[in-house]
């Protein structure tokens, strides 16, 4: 017997016949012995919809008002899953955010989880009803509903997990694990069945969008394991876990890529103190995120910076600094957006040298220029042109011994 | 100054135009300098989606969780109106049922309202701050989501109004008024400038469909001002108040219908005491509601019963009756469903003799034949065959001397 939470994501309860295909997954663990609850998004397409109709009658609307409209995706389908869970003979009853309660703070729109109240919900799951929570959702300070995000619900099923104290939250969503690189470039890519928390977050963050990053970070902090599976098919999937728990640990997990970058150069700036200050400030407090920086010393006194960001932070940035151009001294402002960001990640790599130099070779054999380096811990990354993106993959993922015998098989994008 | 209660109904919110529509309704009652609370609506057709969806996945689903899911259609347009609402320049915010809180009793999908706590809606009113309040749904004793049941957004309303002291409650529809007869059927009727709530509830429970009954019997207790008018035109519509607010009392204020009767004749019926029991507690115990009841005496100690009831509720009268035939001794069940109820209806009669003869003369000179006859203090109903309703509304319409000068002009249905 196990206690465990189980989120199914817009895709898996998009109409009436998956409502109740997920009731009949819920059913079975049920039937296992389990103490379970469920956590829902909104059917697809209905969250869109109802943010569309918020900035249609202005852009600038008011978060709370927005989360009041936002959040009734969530309310209607627990209610219909409720249903059907009890029409399959499974007791079960919903609750909203604001119920359970799931408090968060004033942050409207994007609020943050401040603490849940597990007491009620473990009652019920040991009485053998099956909670059935809204994701998406809770309750601020004033009294009002808030949301946390899109794919918020991932967080919420991760933060309930840990309140109710569940032995592991289950994430069912359109995809059957989590893979060492995306399949569709790479049809010999594996599925991963258990990887590390920080893996994860590397992975999720650089472009293999399984899981929301901040729940990862707070199953992290919080100690919840957590697998992907599939909806629709029915296989195990992967454990994200601590790494204590990951017995055989691989060098290097998987390869990850992001073609949402754009690369800044700045020509000729004055080398002196405070001049990284006076360009990454202004960026910095217009919530420009800055990724990877270089800075090349130069001779004469000045220096070549460059550095990386979000794709579509790129006209705003050259917007910011192009008006400081005086002030920051710099000679000219060369932009390009395209740009891919690859990278290597592995716990493995604590241990192991020699992980970045295979990277290197490995580019260079296929004539692939290193534009940008940079690395952590358990990742190197380097920034290439676009077109490069699928080869730098490839052979990356043959280089280290990623590749499967033969194509996997999986169930959707 | 006044403090007025809006409330609009589904196609006064069916879409952004009209919602914008309403919340320049809302700025010209506030910028008058009155202090405004709105009752709203789903947008039209959302309900019966939301309905469908809980029908769909079990006719027997639990109506706690059938409240969870039907209550986001009002959700969602409170959000919306306050968000049009500050766009426009006022000062709004939405409130859910249970952020009033609307405490109704237990009985879900039909819940009653046992209080409303006025004072923070008043509060913010007397900040200038719009309160836009979701109808239709309260908060029970269990903490969970409450429906009043359909139409239930006129009921909280009115109740709305009583909370807060409000000198008027505007309900906003798709007709303009009250009128003196349906204007399908005659085109001189004329809107009603003031009607009583006893009449009101004569002419709502006999097929005026304008106003939900339980909302005119709520505003009578409580003596709210009710003024029915069109969301789509501007101009006064008809005031539902106390009969001493009527000046000039007209002796009949409107001619009512309905068809959706059934006439039932038990033959032959033993005419001993505790018979009408005998026929009308196993009805009165299925929950079928009797309406007018005629009992012929006879001459060899039988009797004819005849009586009306819900022409929906006619297969499961005739089924219940017939099994129990042989305990009540009748000899035959005749049921006609071809059969429709018209109504006179004025306060007036209380003080005037001959209303009912007028109308069996009326009714007579067309050769329309008389088949029950029901009266109270402020009506006179008949039941004539159904294909006789519209000459039978026309005759009367003329005969009491209602018409109007021509024929009005009207909004919508």
């Amino acid at each position: 017997m196990a206690r465990i939470v189980m989120k199914f994501g817009g895709t898996s309860v998009a109409d009436l016949d998956r409502i109740r295909n997920v009731a009949s997954r819920v059913k079975r663990e049920v039937e296992a012995g389990n103490e379970v609850a469920v956590v829902v998004s909104a059917m697809s397409g209905v969250t869109n919809q109802l943010v569309k109709w918020c900035q249609e009658l202005s852009p600038l609307h008011d978060a709370r008002e927005y989360d009041t409209v936002v959040a009734t995706g969530e309310q209607v389908t627990i209610g219909l899953l409720a249903i059907a869970l009890q029409t399959v003979g499974v007791d079960a009853r919903s609750w909203q955010g604001w119920q359970v309660p799931i408090r968060t703070d004033n942050a409207h729109g994007k609020a943050r989880v401040d603490s849940i109240e597990g007491a009620l919900l473990i009652e019920r799951m040991q009485m053998g009803q099956v909670p059935v929570v809204a994701g998406f959702q809770g309750i601020g300070p004033d009294n009002r509903i808030t949301t946390l995000g899109r794919g918020g619900s991932d967080l919420s099923a991760v933060a309930i997990a840990a309140a109710v104290k569940a032995d592991r939250c289950d994430i069912y969503t359109d995809v059957d694990g989590v893979y060492t690189t995306d399949p569709r470039i790479v049809p010999r890519a594996r599925k991963l069945d258990r990887i590390s928390y920080e893996e994860m977050l590397e992975l999720a963050s650089v472009g293999a969008k399984v899981l929301q990053t901040r729940s990862v970070e707070l199953a992290m902090k919080q100690r919840v394991r957590v697998q992907v599976l599939s909806s629709f098919e029915d296989k195990p999937g992967s454990l994200v876990v601590d790494e204590d728990e990951i017995v055989e640990q691989p060098i290097v997990s998987g390869i990850a890529y992001s073609r949402d970058e754009a690369k800044v150069t700045l020509r000729r700036v004055p080398d002196r103190p405070g001049i990284a200050a006076s360009v990454f400030g202004p960026l910095s407090a217009a919530n420009v995120n800055v990724d990877m920086i270089v800075q090349n010393i130069g001779d004469d006194g000045s220096t070549d910076m460059t550095f990386t960001l979000g794709r579509s932070d790129l006209p705003r940035a050259r917007d910011l600094l192009e008006k400081q151009q005086a002030q920051i001294g710099f000679e000219a402002l060369i932009a390009d957006p395209d740009v891919a960001k690859i990278s290597v990640v592995g716990i493995g790599m604590r241990t192991h040298a020699g992980v970045a130099s295979t990277m290197f070779k490995t580019l260079s054999e296929k004539g692939i220029n290193i534009q940008v380096i940079s690395t952590s811990e358990i990742k190197v990354s380097v920034l290439v042109a676009a077109d490069y993106t699928e080869l730098a993959v490839r052979a990356l993922h043959t280089a280290y011994g990623l590749d499967g015998p033969e194509p996997a098989r999986r169930g959707e994008g």
